[in-house]
């Protein structure tokens, strides 16, 4: 991926009330500053089988966020994949119409995340718990990326959920793994566009601290290679 | 539980065109036999919560039954699950209204049994895949059933549809666990209840059948005691 082309989102929102849910505001407000598709699927009237499709289409990432509610997402959402993936469309006459797509869950919970562990109040785990969704990506083809997990967000402090923001976002549009380059390559563009929107008068110190970060990177690059390099001669010497 | 009180069960289908369905029909007509209550969700006009609630009241096992549609029941069951199940009536305030019932899972697949394993077409297993359902049950404080599954009903033989027929009367009314004095038992009232239809000229050597099946589990009865004898004499030899 070039610099500056960010991944193509889909997020398909199952939630029954969501104008009054304050934590899909939070996200959905998060979701609007990296620009994603926002798909709510219970405010769609009816489901275009074809649109839907196309909107599959038009984005390398899908995720599927929701509160869970008896340990999956509501019938919305089931509802939902049920209309929009027939057989045909996602493994039919060898065609997989969703290859090598991402594929992310992002769920809400009002319990703990250490809740659903085998001894917890749960005695199963979250990943245990999305055996469905894993099974329909893997059966799709698609690359399935570690669950983002939005737990007790009423219990965070002020600076748990603007930290809880940023994960937010980089799991909508970062590059996987998480990796320190995807991550420094993914605040590298965010910096940038915050640079480009500031006022005259605040441009040149934000261009300084632009300037900065991209030596740091470059400067940490270097370092990698240097260490690399050692690396190889040791493995050379182990031969 | 005395003789003759089978235990009562709701049997939640969850089907999109049940009437077109033949695997349901033949599973349906065999219900019939053994007198359960057959609930299909999709045929409700609308969701009743106080009289779904009535009908899980008076039953003792609760069995939801349905095609695998990407990997969970489709929409209508979850629906039906998301209304009639409130947290308060499942396990608010300490009260759980479903405790100690037993939970059953019928479920239908065109893949073989086979497909569901580590290194098959679909690398995950049915009790995998079951996770969220079984997770309700546990939180409900019900006892949870081994899942009962019907699997390619149409390259079985008539013979192995027979017999499946069988299998699937006595999940849905024998006593767990599946032990030989449960199912002899179910097979005694079944075969009592056969006897009793019979014409006037049939009923004696129906009667002479039942007299050997019913002997034939006390001599079975007998010899399981005397090996008990014989085991807790070779115990106390160890001691």
């Amino acid at each position: 991926m070039s610099e500056g082309d960010f991944i193509k989102t889909l997020v398909v929102v199952s939630h029954p009330d969501i104008s009054n849910s304050q934590t899909e505001s939070f996200l959905k407000k998060g979701s609007e500053q990296v620009d994603v598709i926002w798909h709510h699927v219970e405010s769609l009237k009816g489901i275009d089988v074809d649109f839907e499709r196309k909107l599959l289409a038009s984005c390398q990432r899908i995720v599927f966020q929701f509160p869970l509610y008896w340990y999956s997402a509501l019938a919305g959402l089931k509802d939902w994949i049920d209309k929009v993936f027939s057989r045909n469309y996602v493994y039919g006459d060898g065609q997989y119409h969703l290859a090598d797509k991402e594929f992310g869950l992002v769920v809400t919970t009002g319990l703990a995340k250490k809740d659903f562990q085998i001894g917890g109040i749960e005695s199963m785990t979250m990943d245990q718990l999305m055996a469905p969704y894993r099974a329909f990506a893997a059966r799709a083809h698609m690359k399935i990326l570690p669950l983002f997990l939005v737990d007790q967000f009423w219990y965070k402090t002020e600076h748990q959920q603007q930290q809880l923001l940023i994960d937010y976002q980089r799991y909508l549009n970062q590059d996987f793994p998480d990796s320190l380059v995807n991550r420094q390559a993914w605040f590298k563009e965010r910096l940038e566009e915050f640079v480009a929107g500031l006022g005259e008068s605040d441009k040149h110190v934000g261009g300084l601290i632009l300037d900065t970060f991209v030596q740091q990177m470059d400067e940490l690059d270097q370092l990698g290679d240097t260490l690399k390099m050692i690396k190889d001669g040791e493995d050379d010497g182990l031969e």
